[in-house]
């Protein structure tokens, strides 16, 4: 081995490889493949990458591993490994460096988890006018007299049969078509983009053409695959951001860029690895699945498949190539660091994006591996922190196509704001950091297996019963051991914030009611931290072994992330010289999960009647949808990035004093009426 | 060494390395990078590639070279190798095989010469209207009453400045631009193509812009580099076409293409290296040359160079994406070559190019090293066999803005004719095939350092004075080793033709007069063929030990490619109803050296004043930088592709008749006026 690298082994995963000798564990990690969380971009502040390096001579491996061959112990880590933990080899993956052989383990909770995507197509009415388009034509073969050439005579028959003039042809296209017309004996399926541009040419008559509409989310990404022709959803398909590894939120990939010269192009290259992953992961469904062909008695050889079709299905057997147009919406840094721009002045006050406008790219020319010739169409972005996603979302819920004011929420990783109607429509990002989806909290985690997901306290014990990805039945219908919980994920979140307020065992202040608590076996001081804290799930439950809490310090943080929503709100209101909205809309998989009441009872947003409180799902997907579809909802994209307002809310006047307030739990008064009956009237007097 | 591999050594260059075995001579000397004639495309039909294989131990490579290491002699080889020198080892490369280890020696008529290209540019009127354009603007820095996006900023910019609308980016260029805008501290130079597209921009205030129009020949490719912003050619710069090694005319490579599965791939990315390498050198021009730095006494270490610019010239230092516009013209089988698709059709009958229309092309979809966001602007095509090449031609002399009726005749390897006015243009092509260019003749060269491109005879001694390529003075005034003569090249075989029939040698049928030459020393019967044959350069004077002549074989052959020639013109002017033509204009590198007068005496079109025969150049180049300065030639273009008639020849019923007659030299008549005194009159007699 090279003296300048060591041996790295990662257990439990057992994947081991050599690695140069100075780098971090986390980047080991990330070279050896093996999933570590790395929520604040290795920035050492999340203290989620927590890993233990072992001690002693393993055999089987052939090294020695030690503590002493890894890097000094770092102040940084101190916050987040006590005396003992740091006794027993326990270091933060981002800071501890690689000097020799280690055997590392990454313990289940810094493990990441395949996080649970729920992004399903939604039923919205979408006119039939794709940008891309099939048409069938025959044409005479030449002859001396008439010896035009081969793209001269399909446009003639083009013109002839549908009426569209004045086509260009891709050259990559251009490439195929001497051969697609002779094969297809003079009559072929031209397809043609926007009625501009001949992007594929092939013999016969084909009847169907597809796309897939892609939402890029910080976290996650969903793929919608069309058939073009007929409209239909042909599957939906999801992963996560590779980009991940990065950093959970934007901020933290645009930071990793900035420290790494070539962290730009890393994180580029993922995502589009990764979008071609999800192309294919939608085109393998359209083929039958395959299993192990079985073996006659003494018969060798290597393990071979048959396919094995469901019986009465027909499958489309379809290729990269058969797709033939993409849509994709994203935030505003996620569209910059795919498309390999600088994101850096994104980050930087006054926060402008280098484009606003729509772009029609070569799929080529992006690394995306579906028909060569073809377009992606990359929705327009509104500001530095309200993204195409969101024209993906106005395109979906249009209320500047309707008289009552919406306010569309989309949570995010960032939160982004739209309040409007008919008449005006203005939008606005805030900060709720990402405590909602479960970073910075003691035990939260991604929406993965054993992720708390729903909690009810009892108001009179205050015993919690809760229920967990990944298992139908809730605990109180369960043995403890079934549960297996791992921490607490967003929509989990939202509800231990409205229970714990309307059990009493918080105040509207976000204190714990310690008079109340006095003496309850779930109530207790963190010997660490000397912090209060309240036990969601007790070790017998989890699956790491230890009581599943959530801290003062959690609550608090919750408290700044609503409350920078609910700011963020009312401002937009005051804005806009309203004091009441007619409907909400959550958007987002954190809108498809929230209880309505729940978020009402916390104070997500200005007060509501209940029955218009919307959860639209993945609402930007369906806008990405709608313009893969209709072409002339991509005119309207850019219609709206330039015409709702951005309002920068940090620099209005009273941003401060309405956040403070807004951190608070509301209580039912003239400004809430619609809590009525929501929380017991006890509690509302404290 | 690998089993299957052979050492294959090339003399006198001395190249050399491992080569599969069973592949030719002639593939071996391509990988090796070792230049053999190759005129016929490895048809067996040209003789050019003899080469010698050597007998004996070659101590200083390793390795035992013998006549038993190639594949056995075949049949085709004895039209070109007779029994003395097939005992020497002479072989045909394109048919020996490699078997073993071989030395082989490449004789020098059998190497490649460096042809000398001379296109220079021309001086036409163009309007200055260029695609390419730049523009300066200043813009305000954004903050957060307006942050609006660095792309819509400038656009805005650039609208209100200079009333440019609805630009789009390429995103190869939008990567740029939060940097440029901010190193210029919001000042940047905008390259828009076409009043459509942003491909550069440029921190600060830029004054110029380049491009560079190329003309690729069968044979040569010529290139033109300017200043689009001043019209003025900086430079004008040339190579061989480096497909020239897969065949010498365009059915040779088109058939390269058929018989080699990666034929058409390899031959396009050999022109696109050889384009890469033209701006290169087109760019190493603005740089000062540099020179050894003298080391002082005693000083150590590596050779290092230092610029020595000229004194008071000042250099322009581009790099390749400096170059922002390229237009390029070639005929119909190197544009399909080029850009890399199929041309199998253009060869067969009834020739129907894949596409007519221009193309702009992404310079990095072709791999054309330039401004990557760049377009190149590809000329449109006339038909199977008149090319770009032909439309450049007439943007070049625009015939249909005159009255008088002009033949406009590009004689490269293959023949285009024009013929019309404002009223009408057809076009044709003639296969004159490559004798005029010295293919298939015993002695005939391409226009390189050797070559005889002046003859002169003497009616009464018939001795012969000439000129060399690479010599000023003519034989008459040198000492026969002065001479280093190789061979005959384009210029020259028109020249021997007219001559040798001026002086008597010849009657118009091309017969040697035996009756006049009968013991003259300088003609002969060839031992070999029993072929007759007269000696232009003794062995004395030739750089290859032997004597050079013309065959009565080369006279039939030279007769045969000035008889498709001139039945064209007369098919085309019955056609178009005409008995004679105001102006000839001869095109191409040949129309710049061709003698008048002797083009008339051999009867190469048909009879016009002397003083209206115009050498007009390389004039396809020519009009390829008028497209590359004046965008309406672009449009223009389009127009000529799609209204002149293209005349397929070879079907008219009198084609044939026409072409034998046309076999002979004219002499004197009604027909050929001004033939008068031309020729002496005891020749006309005949």
């Amino acid at each position: 081995m090279d003296d300048n690298n060591a041996m790295v082994i990662f257990q439990p995963s057992g994947r081991r490889g050599e690695v140069p000798k100075g780098i971090t564990i986390i980047e080991a990690s990330r070279k050896l493949g093996v999933d570590i969380e790395a929520l604040c971009g290795e920035k050492k502040v999340c203290g989620k990458c927590i890993v233990r390096v072992e001690e002693g001579h393993f055999e089987k491996y052939g090294i020695t591993s030690s503590q002493s061959n890894v890097s000094a112990w770092q102040e940084e880590e101190e916050k987040f490994i006590n005396a003992e933990r740091r006794e027993k080899g326990f270091r933060l993956g981002c800071v501890a460096q690689v000097k020799g052989d280690i055997l590392v383990f990454v313990p289940e909770e810094s493990r990441a988890g395949k996080q649970v995507v729920s992004k399903a197509a939604r039923d919205i009415y979408i006119e039939h006018n794709p940008a891309m388009r099939i048409y069938h034509i025959e044409v005479d073969p030449p002859t001396f007299e008439e010896p035009t050439g081969d793209f001269e005579r399909i446009c003639r028959g083009l013109e002839r049969e549908y009426g569209i003039k004045d086509l260009t042809i891709d050259i990559m296209t251009l490439r195929t078509l001497p051969t697609a017309l002779r094969d297809g004996k003079w009559c072929v399926t031209v397809s043609v983009w926007n009625e501009k541009e001949i992007v594929r040419i092939r013999p016969g008559k084909v009847e169907h053409v597809y796309g897939i509409a892609i939402d890029v989310g910080t976290t996650t990404v969903a793929g919608y695959f069309c058939d073009l022709s007929t409209m239909e959803v042909i599957d939906t398909v999801s992963m996560m951001n590779p980009q991940c590894k990065y950093g959970e939120d934007v901020m933290a990939r645009i930071t990793y860029h900035m420290m790494n010269a070539d962290g730009l192009q890393q994180m580029s290259d993922d995502i589009i690895e990764g979008l071609n992953e999800l192309i294919d992961k939608a085109i393998a469904n359209t083929y039958p699945p395959k299993k192990k062909k079985k073996k006659k008695k003494g018969e060798k050889g290597p393990v071979e498949y048959i396919e094995a079709p469901e019986e009465g299905k027909t499958y489309l057997r379809l290729t990269r190539e058969d797709i033939e147009d993409v849509t994709i919406g994203f935030n505003t840094a996620m569209h910059h660091i795919l498309l390999n721009i600088n994101p850096e002045f994104v980050g930087l006050a006054p926060f402008p994006p280098v484009i606003h406008h729509s772009m029609d790219i070569k799929a080529r020319d992006l690394g995306i591996k579906i028909n060569p010739s073809s377009y992606i169409f990359v929705l327009p972005i509104e500001a530095g922190f309200v993204g195409a996603d969101n024209v993906g979302v106005l395109l979906a819920e249009e209320p500047y196509k309707h008289e009552g004011t919406q306010l569309i929420i989309d949570i995010g990783t960032n939160g982004e704001l739209v309040l409007g109607n008919r008449h005006k429509l203005i939008s606005s990002s805030c900060a709720t950091g990402p405590a909602l989806e479960g970073a910075q909290l003691a035990f939260g985690m991604r929406a993965a297996p054993g992720a708390i997901e729903r909690i009810e306290i009892d108001p009179e014990t205050k015993e919690v019963n809760y229920k967990v990805i990944g298992r139908e039945a809730w605990r109180k219908y369960s043995e403890p051991k079934e549960m297996k919980a791992k921490g607490i994920c967003g929509s989990g979140i939202l509800d231990v914030l409205a229970e714990l307020y309307r059990a009493g065992v918080i105040m509207k202040s976000g204190v714990f009611n310690k008079k109340v608590m006095k003496d309850h076996p779930r109530f207790r001081k963190n010997p660490d931290t000397n912090q209060p804290e309240f036990v969601l799930a007790w070790a017998e439950e989890s699956s790491i072994e230890k009581d599943i809490v959530i801290t003062q310090k959690d609550i608090r943080q919750i408290q700044l992330a609503k409350g920078a929503l609910y700011a963020g709100c009312k401002l937009m209101l005051k804005r806009m010289d309203l004091d009441k909205v007619d409907t909400v809309k959550i958007a987002g998989a954190f809108g498809t999960h929230v209880d309505r009441e729940k978020a009402l009872i916390m104070g997500l947003f200005p007060d509501c009647k209940i029955e218009m409180i919307q959860g639209v799902g993945n609402s930007a997907g369906d806008g990405c949808r709608a313009a893969l579809l209709n072409v002339k909802k991509r005119v309207e994209a850019n219609w709206c990035s330039r015409n709702v307002e951005y309002v920068e809310l940090t620099v209005e006047p009273t941003f401060q004093q309405d956040f403070m307030e807004a951190m608070q739990i509301p209580h039912m008064t003239d400004k809430f009426p619609h809590l009525e009956g929501l929380v017991p009237e006890d509690i509302l007097d404290q």
